[in-house]
């Protein structure tokens, strides 16, 4: 070999092996969610757990400990060097836990989610947590062996499955500031909204209408038709690859804007993944840098344009046009019905203002759980005090509108919740910037100019791919580091303005 | 190890590995063809192939000859030894070759193909045959070398690919009988129908209408929509996974028959497919028999069903239904229009009484030029001299609706034709005996009463996999080996009877 970089190339040869068998396991997921008949499921999870096994096979491979060893004392450019940091980090994660404990997991997060399909629906808290408390037990011991890997506390360690670089000291900064100043937010927006009058558009609205609505804007949006599709999932998701992104969203024809909200959100990952770097997109360092930036697309796309009064006035026409005229079809009245706010039980149905009360509430909970100074017994009590405290609501007994109504805990994903939010004020925070750069935008906004938009989030973050830790990204795109007054500043100025 | 056949087993975990990542690669061809955006084949292209590599490697193994070897001597139930027989022949073609010559077939066709796509509205035969010349050097070389591995002449060996057991003495036995009397019967069929009025149905034809019509025909077919679906791709075909079957087929606003008979069609080779033997079903054993025992069920469906006239009689309201009334849907015109004989240059529109003088031609000329007996120049002086004695038609200059009309040949697929009416032949075989049998079919069928059809196919053809050899297959179900006097008196039958 002549190559003065032998080992790197020797990690990058796999990762591109990776990168090309992970499409087609991306390509089933994607089918199995949008098209594949019940039928096919046994066999299917029989084709996928084999390639998973293959791919864990390949990307654990002992030679590549060694690889990534002498890889760093070879002459590497930035890029590269980046590359590796990241090789490093997934390598980690993918070795620190016995396959034991990969299984033990699996069979616990799948026994506890099944289960939770008829719990829910008879509010049993008691058998629920039966099996919540084995997969606590096994997600302690995923973070006890995480952290000592990593050298991070335990739910530190958890957190990097999903936002690598992310302290729970910094996400404790910035949720802190939050926390102060959120509930008083919420109560003064309600009390303005009191008097206010909102009309609920009135169906039927025609399915293939709705779906030839949301591609109109897509493309508005920007997204390449040519390189991506929009099909339709029970649970709405961004997948397939970055070289053809599967967005998929649900109709109800007796409500459009879920689905049309829905998309706008989901287009922003898309686009995100449309425009990851080309040049090294078998690699890690051309991946999406993390769930909370994702998250910052796809909110920059729903929150900051798709509730922008500019934005609903610009495409009020296309609603009208797709549904004919009706009063609730009215500018005015639409920006109001999408900036409503409504403390309610469920996360997920939660308006933009009280979603992060949602956020911190799991994330105190989930947080202490893992760190091991509360039990599963104690969700109940805690989770009633924050949602009096945050949002003003009593959910004693009410289980499956509470600690019950979503899966993230039974699948043992603890230490995402924290990305949504973290999201919400990335996107914020470019918003903020991009304001600053392009003093027009809002009139650009309203006049469906959003070429500003997008070419500042293909320059600053999609082009980025990994190549810099979340820090450093938000540093170099926005001059500063996190700093949750650009949320607070949105949402006043959106809620209160 | 204290299983009496370890080598045995050994051999069958492959195989099921295999199966298991196969059942990815189906999904991703038949997204490909039916979903995927067009700047998703360059990625498409690479996860496929790396994906082939590594089944390459897994089916190619040395050791897995070992144990074969061993395996040999192991004591193995009937199954078993009929799976062995299976997995001996696929090793056997899958490393008959050398890589080098696997890689230049592959590169070779795929530029015949590519320039074809412009050489054939140019009517370029030099250009074409430039391009043919190399393909039809490697095939030679392929011939010889399977040839000396399975210890068969040449265009034999090449046939093993798709027809296993197959020899050009047999075709030769059954294609010779059919050449005595099919050009005389084309004449009098043609004669009979000079004087018969028939009508054709006049558009449009609502595409949605046409979908809905084709899925209750695949409904009354047997077709399994839990296990399997229908799609939209430019070149029809079933793909997918016997557990999830993909098939597809193409919509015209303007005629509706082409497709409503391609979708019988397929179904037919569809539910072969749904009703393989599930409890082999990762072994080779499962697999369907061949192509042209596959083809045998899709003409079973498309012509021997779907052209009987009590089927069309039965599905007449149907159409009524879905269309309207007008004079060309009345059962007896519609009778007329599918069974209309009218010779034609282009196979693939042939009707059920032409289509297999295409294939003798196409097999008489593809032999010689395999076993080196006649040249790639010779071809069009031989195309002109067999379509005048079989169809009286004259190709002289008409290269593009010639030998240049479609792909098997640019590609390589030299031994295939013969399959299409092998599978005609069966078919009819089969229907002879299942009419033996159900005195009463044709009223059956009348009456929509399909099940004896069915019934019968599940269990003399579709359960039995590849456990045993097409010839043991054929005389298991029909009491004889292939007689093409089936063939001929189902002809006469339905078109001078």
């Amino acid at each position: 070999m002549s190559s003065p970089t032998p080992d790197y190339e020797a990690l990058a040869a796999t990762n591109r092996r990776l990168h090309r068998l992970e499409h087609l396991q991306s390509i089933a997921w994607w089918d199995q969610a949008a098209f594949m008949p019940p039928k096919g499921s046994e066999a299917r999870a029989a084709a996928l757990a084999e390639l998973a096994t293959l791919l864990h096979g390949l990307r654990t491979d002992p030679a590549r400990q060694e690889q990534l060893d002498r890889a760093g004392q070879e002459p590497l450019d930035e890029t590269q060097r980046a590359n590796l940091r990241e090789i490093r980090r997934e390598l980690d994660l993918a070795t620190a836990l016995p396959a034991s404990l990969v299984e033990a997991r699996q069979i616990a997060g799948s026994r506890c989610e099944h289960a939770w399909r008829r719990q829910r629906p008879a509010n049993d808290w008691k058998g629920f947590a039966a099996n919540l408390r084995e997969v606590v037990r096994l997600a302690r011991e995923e973070a006890e062996l995480l952290s000592q890997r990593l050298g991070v506390p335990r739910y530190d360690a958890l957190m990097q499955r999903f936002e690598p670089g992310m302290s729970n000291a910094e996400v404790e900064r910035v949720f802190g500031d939050l926390q102060t100043w959120l509930p008083d937010l919420v109560a003064r927006v309600r009390e303005k909204q009191a008097s206010e009058t909102v009309l609920v558009p009135q169906g039927p609205f025609d399915v293939a209408a709705q779906r030839a609505l949301c591609e109109r804007v897509m493309g508005l949006l920007g997204f390449d038709f040519e390189a991506g599709r929009l099909d339709v999932s029970t649970h709405p998701f961004t997948g397939g690859v970055p070289e053809d992104v599967r967005m998929t969203t649900r109709y109800r024809a007796d409500e459009f804007l879920g689905s049309l909200m829905g998309t706008i959100h989901e287009t922003g990952h898309g686009r995100y993944e449309q425009n990851l770097p080309r040049e090294w997109l078998d690699q890690p360092v051309a991946l999406a840098r993390s769930m909370a930036i994702h998250e910052s697309q796809s909110l920059s796309f729903e929150m900051q344009l798709g509730r922008h009064p500019g934005f609903i006035g610009f495409i009020t026409p296309w609603l009208v046009e797709t549904f004919g005229p009706q009063p609730a079809l009215e500018a005015g009245n639409l920006q109001r019905l999408v900036t409503r706010v409504e403390p309610g039980f469920i996360r997920v149905d939660a308006d933009e203002l009280t979603y992060p009360a949602h956020v911190l509430l799991r994330w105190r909970i989930e947080r202490a759980l893992m760190e091991g100074e509360i039990e599963v017994d104690d969700i109940p009590a805690l989770w009633d005090e924050q949602m009096r405290d945050l949002l003003g609501l009593d959910t004693r007994g009410n289980y499956r509108d509470g600690p019950m109504q979503d899966v993230h805990w039974t699948d043992g994903a603890f230490g995402y919740f924290p990305c949504y939010t973290l999201g919400a004020m990335y996107a914020a925070q470019w918003f903020a910037t991009i304001r600053r750069e392009h003093p027009q935008l809002d009139e650009e906004i309203a006049r469906g100019e959003l070429a500003p938009v997008f070419d500042w989030l293909r320059e600053r973050i999609w082009l980025q791919g990994s190549r810099w830790t979340t820090a450093e990204l938000t540093q170099r795109a926005s001059g500063s580091a996190l700093d949750p007054a650009h949320f607070r500043r949105h949402l006043e100025g959106r809620y209160l303005g």
